[in-house]
């Protein structure tokens, strides 16, 4: 991709408006604009890296078993009547009549939804366990949205569903999703920490939450530091996290009220901390209310028991940002990085130069690289300042002086290490 | 993909509550679900084509130079109070209060979003040409919403949005998307009519609708017989189509009271039509609504031309259906088939049946196809009868004489052949 041809207004100056870190950054390196509160367009350079945060999670979900599917953002208000939801759920929840006065809603989660689909599909035990996923728009209309996409009222969230014919299966389907987020997590380059948590409107009585930690986290998170030193590749890794102490401040000071905390003082760590994902096992709650069951194998009707799982796909950009850059802008995770190269023509006016930036660029593509070449007519510093901002992995510059030499310079953008190089000396430095 | 690990609710009966074809297919297929009158979930193997048929769409945006990035759904009224259009759009728009009571709207369209984002975005004429769309679901509250997805109230829609600084470039933009327009429906499979339109509430006095001729479709098109001759794959064909006459029945009745109809009698078509897309050049009536000016290559300021440019993502899977089945269901394209092969194993109690099957899927997914493998326990009639309604383009049948034989029977959905051949040969005749 050409740096003209593309939409990508970075801004110089820090916007006064915006408070974190990872919300400035996404606004100056043009990832985001607000266009009502709390609420947020994607351009083209911060939906690149959406959609590679989304096809994580995707590719972690399909590995886990769980089957993609689609549901819609406007719901019918008779659906959460029948669990009881429509009533309880609080202002956060967007309300309005379509234009025959009937009641609607802009989803905020999908449990009655799930159920009942799933109840008018399904007959029989041969056609559980399923877990069900998908990747949605969501609505929460919160009272004062802040923090850009960490705290938004629209955002991108994958939400799974599980359904089993037992309590051990559904705890089973709990603990795949379970060590299926560590995975996750771990993919996107965040060590998340999974702690214990009260189960709230969802319901249930086994539910986790994943926190990031991070100076800016809007959670504080008590827990035990021996969980910092767990190999998160360790196949026993997701068994050990669970065993290991960690709850949100207000619960650890239920805990503190009652049993004592269980760890000692000298290995209690304290953090702030970016919830991420929410894990709930809930039995039959919104099977029973759904009116959902199927023939068991004994022909005797069996209610199934359910979990939900969720991810905010949209507010992990702000905390994988949180978690990666420094004074000069972002610094993304191969993984998720728009694109693999940033490739800087110092001197777009001289034709040499311009065919062998040119080349490079076509050789980083057959190589299956993505590239994003700057051949503005613009100042090489600003050139480079956008790079750091923007943060690609890779830094490619190509100039005069190399040109006659052979050579172009490669740097990488996470420890600003520089060199000369020959073209295919940096080819192979990339491709890793 | 294995049938038992799926969730594919396929229906024997016809719905009664569907009138036409690609609705009951749909529904019977597995493909979606009503969860509330014009709004549906997509469930796994619906979710599927909708994917392929996005992925053909932004790809022939991207082949045309326009630049993908994504607005939200919940707009602020106060950008269309800038346009004047909160008022003036009719009850199709979804419009509600948040808990502050700021008036907000499910968007219909986007041209004063997208305005307004690239008012605040560029400086110079430098920035300009753009082209830039997303690929987002909307709303319209359709007062009697049918056709399942052909008329619903929740669609998928890309729009795209073009920027020029002048007359002849806004008019080659719209040209370009016009000549894209046709290449898309024809990747599909789909055979597009670009009919002269009128512009409507968008505003401007050049604007294209491109029909799929069905006779199930909503509207009447009149049209010169020569453009059924039209070679598509002409690079000429963009050109002769805008020349030939075709309009919808209201307008032709206009053009009839008016100068009379310039195509001789015997040479006028008339057939039904289904609108998938609509193109509209209305200059500067967003830009001026909004304040959008550039500085030009003399210093003074430049007000950019737009056009806008819409295909209705999800309403054409139900036009491929309407074009593209027979009595016994769907027959895919190949560009959007949810999977290339539908795998029956005949005998999954026989352990060297199952065997060979499972082997066959090994290898067909090593040759790259997607493949959908019925193992269940179940009569071969009924899997026959799935494989010929969910209309994968190839079916596979793995049996006992066909194992002792070394061979496999290939069918090919669309024409209904048989073949008994071997693995190597079947693969060989998918492959292409």
């Amino acid at each position: 991709m050409l740096m003209s041809r593309t939409f990508l207004p970075v801004m110089r100056e820090t916007p006064s408006d915006a408070q974190i870190v990872s919300h400035q950054l996404m606004l100056r390196a043009g990832l985001i604009r607000q266009t009502a509160a709390g609420i947020y367009a994607w351009l083209p350079l911060g939906l690149r890296v959406l959609r590679r945060i989304e096809a994580v999670v995707r590719r972690e979900q399909d590995r886990a078993g769980a089957i993609e599917m689609l549901m819609p953002v406007v719901q019918s208000a008779d659906l959460w009547r029948q669990s009881g939801r429509y009533d309880a759920y609080g202002p956060e929840m967007l309300r309005f009549a379509d234009r025959h006065g009937r009641d609607m809603l802009f989803g905020p989660t999908n449990e009655e939804m799930i159920t009942a689909l799933f109840r008018d599909g399904v007959r029989s035990y041969r056609d559980l366990p399923r877990t069900l996923y998908h990747i949605q728009w969501k609505f929460r209309d919160e009272v004062r949205p802040r923090f850009g996409v960490m705290r938004g009222r629209e955002f991108l969230m994958k939400d799974a569903y599980s359904f089993d014919l037992d309590e051990a299966g559904g705890r089973a389907s709990y603990d795949a999703m379970f060590t299926s987020y560590l995975k996750t997590f771990a993919v996107l380059g965040l060590r998340a920490v999974p702690v214990r948590a009260p189960t709230g409107p969802i319901g249930g009585d086994l539910s986790h939450e994943f926190h990031i930690l991070a100076d800016t986290g809007e959670s504080e998170v008590y827990y035990d530091a021996a969980l910092d030193a767990v190999d998160l590749s360790d196949p026993d890794a997701p068994a050990t996290l669970r065993r290991l102490y960690a709850m949100e401040a207000e619960e650890h000071e239920k805990v503190l009220a009652g049993a004592g905390c269980p760890v000692p003082a000298e290995r209690l760590a304290k953090r702030r901390g970016i919830e991420v994902g929410h894990i709930f096992f809930f039995g039959t709650k919104y099977s029973d209310a759904m009116g959902l069951s199927v023939q068991g194998r004994d022909g005797a009707p069996v209610v199934p028991l359910m979990g939900s799982y969720g991810i905010g796909v949209s507010r992990l950009m702000g905390a994988i940002i949180e978690a990666s850059h420094d004074a000069n802008g972002i610094i993304w995770p191969e993984s998720v990085a728009p694109y693999d190269v940033g490739l800087v023509n110092l001197r777009p006016d001289d034709a040499g130069v311009r065919a062998a930036a040119d080349d490079v660029q076509g050789r980083l593509e057959a190589a299956g690289k993505s590239v994003l070449h700057d051949e503005r007519d613009a100042r090489p510093g600003e050139k480079f300042a956008t790079m750091d901002l923007i943060g690609l992995p890779w830094q490619v510059t190509v100039g005069p002086k190399g040109v006659a030499a052979g050579t172009v310079e490669l740097k990488r953008r996470a420890t600003g290490e520089k060199a000369e190089l020959s073209l295919e000396s940096a080819l192979a430095r990339i491709a890793g």
